[in-house]
């Protein structure tokens, strides 16, 4: 080959912004492709293309090329359900009966401590502690969630924000008539405003929220076409006061509504038969499977495999720091695989590649978001990971995904882009400063701690 | 104060090898005390001082002072049931039922790739992981145990190593006739070699021995005083075929063959009933307690609330890579608090300090080493890890130990120090080449997939 016939290719090859190239691309498109060699080019915000290294490298010219050799990529997670600013009381309550927990530590402390100064700063410590961890999005609801929408602004992770909707006083709405006003007003605030920050509005439950509360609720985001999002079917004691008040089982008493379709999201269900498995499946509603949350609450282990087989959309989630304590999507896999082999008496359920997929297909399909997150694919938002497998507990490798779930752990990713943007290099943060971060939450703790 | 009173005063001073400072010091003393701004002084092999930094920097004067400031001190971590060697099948079969993964994966890769070599470099492996997790004992059981115990006299971590035991060809013993004899032979090896090694014998199961072999392998056990090793009442499997065959349970077959007591370890105990409960209890057999394992098997979950209630000896394991699959005690110590939470349906069972007890104390007790081991206290040997709080996953604090259980991963384990040697500084291990050790293994690991 001549040099002019070298220099006539150069001219044809396709610009890109940043390749990314590693031992291993998980790309967890339709048939789950795993690359050896493998390498994505992204232009902007999006994946302009996906393949082996040795291919991409001779098509593309990237202005910037990032090498993760001896890592691993794959598409960011995604933490389908958490209370982001609830990083703040992280190990204040633990071991102790739910209404006790609650009533006596987590409500009292969320009544003083609760500002939305205070809302941004714990929601940038949970955003750095994700980002650290490999979540590239998350699903959050909570009070003052303006303050949680300017650390999204701020941080550069992409994320659905629900204003939290009660029918008694809450941080920042005292009078509980003006609940749908506020979280409206919150929307408009927020939409449109960042392609990485989507306004929601999120119902606490059945039993905080009157029938009329979640109708109105829904309607709003019904008009500003936005995702619902709510904990249902969490507990027993939830499940017996449904029942008793409405007649009917939590996920019946939501479709008597008309609230279940694909623009809900319906937190934990773990009391649901498998009559309401079938009306979840084919409403199309997104669920969050948050084993460790329901786990260390003691509230049931959810029927996961029957969700998957009978097709309902299920995605990972962490919960609050409260009732975790961490917000690690790593453990949550590991976790979502052993519980259920063991539950069931079945160690071929719950596999790593199903709970892998949950945490990133299935996040995505969860919150309507398919056709842009979840996967590595040209086209899709770039939004991934790189993960150091050059590590004692993950040698020797044998399958990627058996590592990913069973033996990784957060701190072994090394890389984050989101949005097309590297947000973590070596496990630095490029946008936030950590330690500020971590200083400020630890000024909020000391003002709760002397209140305890 | 004059110049000569502070003379007088350092004259007075006593001398020790190391002083480590750090922000919290868990002691697990019998008080569970926990000392803020506290500090462990270190000479020889044995903690010479425990106490508030400010005392202890007026009364000792170290040659090493090892500032762990933002960090917090604890003894090192006991992995009461692994088996280290198998590092080298971590991921090679995952999500299978429990007959096939054993016959169709496991057994072949063993019989094939199991040498005193490949014992030597997977094992180191699993020592390198465990050290990085902030594991400083170990209690293994495998085959070519020899290979193990030179990895440990290298890498300076502290183990009872269990050459194993089964009554039928075996790797590196072909003839089953001989297995008590090959046993006794590496007893007389190891015996007394290293204060960091002791030598004990595992008999696999009461299904895999004869009651003859088990009988034969606990007297050479007293004979030279040393652990015995078991997996007892690990399946209903076992527990059924052991019926049937012997018309006892497993842990009456072994009191009936006088093999429980204070010198026994049993791994599992997953199929005990109330009763033998009391028999553990009352005869001081050592229990470990392997959630991870027990789920990924879908073993069963063992009665460990009541297990604690009825006083025994329980300490925490991960079981062996290829089981869980790898061997981080501080996973084990979350999904063990969180486990038993929801299988019982109350979530203040198994708190953060009795698990975090279970991997100190309950180890060491289960060893028969308290007087030695599991906490940091004057005249014990001085294994003990820094953890580095400085963390956003770890901010804010309120509560060392839940930070522990709940929210801690072995990646922020950042020093260690074993028999009074700092064998890891900074996440540097001083001892082994890293690198060197995982090539290896990777080696192994070749030839162990194109075989599959």
């Amino acid at each position: 080959m001549d040099g002019s016939t070298v220099k006539a290719s150069e001219h044809h090859k396709i610009r890109a912004d940043l390749l990314i190239s590693g031992d291993f691309v998980l790309t967890f498109n339709e048939g789950k492709e795993v690359l050896e060699k493998g390498a994505v080019a992204v232009t902007g915000d999006r994946i302009v293309a996906v393949g082996e290294t040795s291919r991409l490298a001779e098509e593309i010219e990237a202005k910037e090329e990032l090498d993760a050799c001896g890592c691993l990529l794959m598409p960011g997670l995604i933490n389908l359900h958490t209370h982001a600013a609830m990083t703040c009381f992280r190990g204040l309550a633990d071991d102790l009966p739910l209404q006790e927990w609650l009533h006596e530590h987590i409500f009292p402390a969320e009544a003083t401590y609760v500002s939305e100064d205070n809302v941004y700063w714990a929601t940038l410590l949970a955003v750095v502690e994700m980002i650290k961890s490999g979540t590239t999005t998350f699903c959050d609801g909570y009070f003052y969630e303006d303050g949680a929408a300017r650390a999204v602004a701020a941080s550069g992770i992409r994320a659905v924000l629900g204003q939290g909707v009660v029918d008694f006083p809450a941080p920042g709405i005292p009078d509980p008539r003006i609940n749908l006003k506020a979280a409206e007003a919150f929307v408009f605030r927020w939409q449109g405003k960042s392609p990485r920050l989507m306004p929601s509005i999120f119902c606490h439950s059945p039993y905080t929220c009157s029938p009329e509360t979640l109708i109105g609720a829904k309607d709003i985001c019904r008009e500003h076409e936005i995702l619902f999002q709510i904990h249902l079917a969490e507990t027993r004691t939830e499940l017996e006061e449904t029942q008793q008040r409405y007649g009917h089982r939590p996920v019946h008493h939501l479709a008597n509504l008309g609230l279940l379709d694909a623009q809900t999201i319906c937190h934990h269900a773990v009391m649901v038969n498998d009559e309401e498995i079938e009306l979840l499946a084919h409403s199309g509603v997104g669920v969050s499977h948050n084993p460790e949350s329901n786990m260390k609450l003691a509230s049931g282990v959810a029927p996961l495999p029957k969700m998957l087989a009978a097709g309902v959309k299920v995605g990972l989630g962490t919960d609050g720091c409260a009732s975790n304590n961490n917000l690690d999507i790593f453990q949550e896999m590991d976790t979502a695989a052993k519980l259920h082999k063991v539950h069931q008496g079945d160690p071929a359920l719950s596999s790593a590649l199903q709970v892998a997929a949950m945490a990133t297909n299935g996040g995505a399909a969860a919150l309507g978001m398919s056709p842009r997150l979840g996967s590595l694919e040209p086209g899709k938002k770039a939004d991934l990971i790189v993960i150091d497998l050059n590590q004692p507990h993950l040698t020797p490798m044998y399958e990627p995904c058996s590592h990913l779930v069973y033996a990784a752990r957060g701190a072994d990713v090394r890389d984050v882009i989101i949005d097309g943007s590297i947000v973590m290099r070596e496990r630095q943060l490029l946008d936030v400063d950590e330690q500020e971060v971590m200083a400020k939450v630890r000024e909020i703790a000391e003002g709760i701690r002397t209140k305890q």
